[in-house]
C-alpha cells in the first residue's frame, strides 16, 4: 500500500485525490494547499489528514507526493520532495522556464519523478499507440493532432500562461513525442488571435498551427484553438505505409435522432474533466505499478523537458515568422 | 447487342428506358403504352420508336421486353411475351392473386422470365450477400429488415395497392429469401394503421411487424412503416454465429456539422428512385448478361411467386391474429 | 447519510458495494451473504462490517438494504427488510414465480421497494427517454429492442434461470414499458435453440423475437439472442411521427483503423458490467435522492411485476404458438 | 442544345464524353486526338465524328470545346478555341508554367472559360460550401484539408507533372480558394519523399503539409501523400466561430462487419474515377447551365492561375524552407 501525500487542493488536485482513493494500492494521507480550508475540504471528503506541506515531505511513512500546485512551484517541489526521498507524480508543465526545467531535469537525473502527461493513459490513444506498436499500420509517417477547447480561459489566465504553445499545445508536443518515438528537428508555427482579439493584446495567439518535420522525413501537423463551441475536439490521426490510425471524439451519448432536419448525435464530453477522467486514474495506477514493480515510471522529466522545449520553439517560430531547429 | 421494347412509359419505366440505353450489350428499340403521348415522349427521349404493345411483340428484331405496366396486366403480359419468343424483365409484383401468379409459374416454367426485384442488385445489399456467402458471419441465425417509406401514399392508392404485405413488404420478403437462401415455414404478422386512421378504414396497416420461423430454427423480422419523416429507410442486418452483418442507409452526402445543437449528418436519400437508382441499372446489366452468357436469369418467377406467398399468409396473419404455415 | 446494508457479496453486489461507497450520500456498513468469507472481503473492502443478515435486520441505524443474493430469496427478503422499516433496492427479478411476485406487490403497496432494472439509468437509454418524452420525434409509434448477449451461459445455469424471457429479456420487456409508458395488450413470441441445441434440450431457447401489440396501435419488437461474438449487443430504436430515436452500442474505444482490409473500429464493450457500470452508479444515486427528497421511487415492484408478466406472456405465447392477450 | 467538340480522347476526355452525352442541354458532336484510333473509338461510341483539332475549332456549329489533352497543350488550345469563337471547359491546371498561364489569363480577360477544378462540384464538399455560406457554423476560422492518393504514380510521371504542389495539391488550394473565398498572403510548406525515396531522387516529395495564413487572420492546413492504402482519402474541415463542418469520405458501400476482430466498414472509393464521377457531370452541367442563361462560368481562368500561383509559393518555400508572400 502506498501512502501519498497531495500538494495541492485545487480542482485538478480533487481529480487525483479520487484516483488515489479508489486505487486499491494507494491510500491518500494528507492534503496540503496554500488556502488551509480548501486542504481541509479534500483531505475530510476522503479520510485524510490537511497538512502543511513540509509536514508532508518530513513524514518518513508517506512515500511519494503528487504535485497539483501552480505551475510556478513545480520544479521546486521536485526537488524537496525527491530530497525526502519522495517518489513524485507533478502535473505538467515541469516550469514555464526551459531553463530552469532543464536545470530540475539535471538536477533530478536517475529519480523517481513523473510528469502528469494525463492523454497518454486515455483509453483511446493509449490503444492507438498499441496499434501502432503492433505494427498494424506499418511505418508511421504524418501525423496530425487537433485539439480544440471548447471555449477560451479569461484573459487575466491568458497572462500568466506562458502562452498557447506552453499551456495548450504542450499537450500534443508530448502526444507527438509519444506516439513519433522521438523529437522533431524543425518546428514552425502560424497562429493568430482570430477567436478573441484581447488575447492577441495581451500577446498570445488563440488559434495555431505547428508543423514538426522528423530527421528521416516524417512529418506531423498540430491544429489548436481555444473555441470548439460543440465541446473538446480531441482527436489523432496517423498515416501509415500501411494504413491509418485515427482517435476519434467521445460523444456524450451514443444517441442518434433522424428528422426532417437531419441525422443528429450527441456533441462531444465537454471538456478535460469529462473526457480524460479515466485518464487520470489510469495515470495513478501506471505511476503505482511501477513503485510497486520497480520498472521505469512511464513518462518522465525528460519527456516534460522534450515537449517544453517543443513549445518554446513554436514560441520562437511564430515570433520570428520562420521555422526554429531543436537543439 | 440486344433489342429490346419497354411497356410502359411511367415513372419506374423511364428509369428502365435509361438503363437500357446507357448499358452498352442492349438498345431501346421500341415503347408502348395505353397513354400514347407518354411513349412517345419517352421514345424520343432515348431514339426510339413508340409503338403498340402488338407491334413490339411481333417484330422478330426485338428479342426481350421489359413489362413496366399497371400490376394487373404483368401475367398476361408475361404470357404473351414469352409467346411472342421474347425474354422478359417483369417489375414486381407478378400479380397481386396468388394463384393468378401460380397459374403463370406454372405456364412459364423453364422461359426466361425475370422479375425486377431490383434491391438484389443494391451495391450494399448485393456486399452483404457476398460477404454471408463467403462465411464471413459463419450460419446466419437472425435476419432483420427495416424498411420504411418516406410519407404514405394517398388513399387512392392504398385501396387498389392489394394492402402493404403484396405492395411494400413484398420487396422484404423477397429479400428475405433472397439472404436466407430458402422459404420460412411459418409467418406471423402484427399491424395497425396507427400512422394514418383512413389507412385503416381502407382496410390496410400501415405500420407492420412479420415474423417469420424457418425449418431449421433461424428466424427473421421485418419491420414496415409507410411513414419515416427523415427519408426512406432501408435497413438490413444479419446476426450469425460468428458475426453480424449491416446494410445501413445511403445518406445524401457526407457532411457532418458540429455546433451547440449537436452533431449533424445528412439524411438518408429521400425514397426509392434516389436509392435504388443503382440497383435498376445492374438488375438490368444481370438480366442482359445472363442472356448474353447463356446463364440462368438471376431472379425468377419462382422468387416472385414465393415473395407473393408470403405476402398472402402475411395477411392472412394479420386478419387471423395467428401465425399462418407456409405450403 | 445513508446507512446501507447490502445483502449479498457476489459479483453483481461487489458492483453495488462500489456505488454505494462512491456516492457521497450513502455508506456501506455492513453486508451478509451464505459464503460468510465472500461477505468477509467484500466488506472489508469498503470499510464495513460483515454480518448476518438478520443482524442487518435488526440494526436501526440502517435505514437501507441492497438485496443482490439468488432470485429465489427475493421476495422473502424484500418483504423481511420492509417488516424491518428499511427501504430496499432489489436486484431484478422480483421472483421467477409471477404469483409469488404479485403477492409480494399486494402486500408492500405503498412501502419504499425499488426494483434494480438498471438500464433505465444507461446514459444513452435515459437520454433517448428524455428526447422522447420533450416530443423530439412526436408521438412514438413502433419500438425496436435489440439484445444480445455475447456468449450463452452454462445449460446448468439456463436450467435453473426461468429460461430466456424471465432471465435475460425481462430487461426488455422493463425497458419497453419504460419507453412506451403503458403494458401491450398482447404478447407473441417465436424462439428457437439454434446458438446451442443444449439448450433447447434443457427446454429453453436461445435466439427468441417478441412482437408487443399495444392498445392504441402502437408496435414494438424484441430480439434476444445468447451470442453475439463481437460483444454486448444493446441498442434500442424508436420510430415516432416526426423521427427516428436510436440509442447505439457503446464501443471499447474509438480508435479506427484504415488498411487494405478495410475500415475497422472497436467491438462494443463485452458484457453488462462494462456496459453497464455508469448505469449502476447513478440507479444507486436515483434511489439515494428519492429518499433524501421524499420523493417516489424511480423504479417500482409494479414495474417489477409488470416485466414479470410479459415474460410469463411470451413463455407461453412461445409453447402456444399463438399471441397472448396480457390481463 | 449545345454542340461540343472534345478535345482529346484518353481516360479523363473519356469521362467528359459521357457527361456531354447525358446532359440533356448538350450533344457530343466530334472527338480529336493525337491518337486517332483513340478518338475514333470514343467518337463512335457516343455517335459522334472523330475530326482533326483544326475541323472542330473551325466548325461554326459546335459552340463550345472541352479540352482534356496533356498539360502543356492547355494555355495554347484555349487561346486557340476562345479566338474561333468558342465557350472553352479546360481540365486543369492552366499550365505548369505560372507566367504562362498569367499571359494566358490576361490574353483571355473576359472570355468564356472555365477551368475543370471539378472537386467544387462534389456534392459532399459543395453542401459543406453551402452550409458555410448560410452561415450554419459563423465566420470560418480554421481550415483543414485531408487529401491522399492511393498509390504514388510511376516515378517517370513524377518527373512531368511539374511537382506535387503543381499536380496534386493544385486541386486543395483550389478548393481552399473556394471555400475561404480570398487568396491567402503567406505560404509556408514542408515535405518529404518518405513513401518512396525514388520520388526524392526525382526531386519531388511524395507527402506534404502546406499552411495557409490569410490576412485576416485565418488559417489553413493542407497533408497530402502520394499512398493511402485504404483508397482515396478526401476530407475537408472548417472551424468556425459557430461549430465545425466536415465533409468526409465516399465508401464503397454501407456494410458494416462486427465480428470478433472488431467492426469493419467499406473501404473509401478509390481513387478519384469512383469517387468524383458525379462531380465531373455536375460540373459539366454547370457549364451547360451558365452558358445557357447567360451567367458567369462558375470557375474561371482567375481560378487556376491563383491555384497555380500558390503551388509556385508551395514550391519556393519547400526549398528555402521559409514561408512565401503571396503577390
Amino acid at each position: 500500500m502506498l501512502n501519498v501525500g497531495l500538494l495541492g487542493a485545487g480542482r485538478i488536485a480533487g481529480v487525483h485525490a479520487s484516483a488515489i482513493s479508489t486505487n486499491p494500492g494507494s491510500r491518500l494521507v494528507a492534503v496540503s494547499d496554500i488556502n488551509a480550508d480548501a486542504a481541509a475540504k479534500l483531505a475530510a471528503q476522503y479520510g485524510a489528514e490537511a497538512r502543511e506541506t513540509d509536514a508532508i515531505l518530513q513524514d518518513p511513512a508517506i512515500r511519494a507526493v503528487l504535485i497539483a500546485t501552480s505551475t510556478d512551484t513545480h520544479s521546486d517541489l521536485i526537488e524537496r520532495a525527491v530530497a525526502a526521498g519522495k517518489a513524485v507524480l507533478c502535473e505538467k508543465p515541469v516550469d514555464l522556464s526551459l531553463s530552469r526545467a532543464q536545470a530540475c531535469q539535471k538536477a533530478m537525473a536517475g529519480k523517481p519523478v513523473m510528469i502528469g502527461f494525463n492523454r497518454r493513459f486515455d483509453p483511446n490513444f493509449a490503444a492507438l499507440k498499441t496499434a501502432l506498436d503492433a505494427g498494424e499500420i506499418g511505418k508511421p509517417e504524418l501525423l496530425s493532432i487537433t485539439s480544440f477547447d471548447p471555449a477560451p480561459p479569461p484573459v487575466s489566465y491568458i497572462k500568466v500562461s506562458g502562452g498557447l504553445f506552453r499551456d495548450m499545445m504542450i499537450h500534443d508536443f508530448d502526444m507527438a513525442n509519444f506516439l513519433m518515438g522521438s523529437a522533431p528537428v524543425l518546428v514552425s508555427a502560424v497562429g493568430s488571435s482570430i477567436v478573441d482579439p484581447a488575447i492577441g493584446t495581451a500577446g498570445d495567439v488563440d488559434t495555431a498551427v505547428v508543423t514538426l518535420t522528423y530527421a528521416d522525413g516524417r512529418l506531423a501537423v498540430i491544429k489548436n484553438s481555444r473555441r470548439a463551441v460543440y465541446g473538446y475536439d480531441q482527436r489523432v490521426e496517423l498515416l501509415g505505409s500501411e494504413g491509418l490510425l485515427q482517435a476519434q471524439n467521445m460523444l456524450e451519448n451514443t444517441v442518434v435522432k433522424s428528422t426532417t432536419a437531419g441525422v443528429t448525435g450527441a456533441k462531444p464530453t465537454y471538456f478535460f474533466l469529462e473526457r480524460y477522467m479515466p485518464a487520470y486514474a489510469l495515470e495513478w495506477a501506471g505511476f503505482v505499478a511501477a513503485l510497486a514493480e520497480g520498472k521505469p515510471l512511464p513518462v518522465t522529466l525528460d519527456d516534460g523537458v522534450a515537449a517544453l522545449a517543443m513549445a518554446e520553439a513554436a514560441t520562437q517560430s511564430l515570433k520570428s515568422g520562420a521555422p526554429v531547429a531543436l537543439g
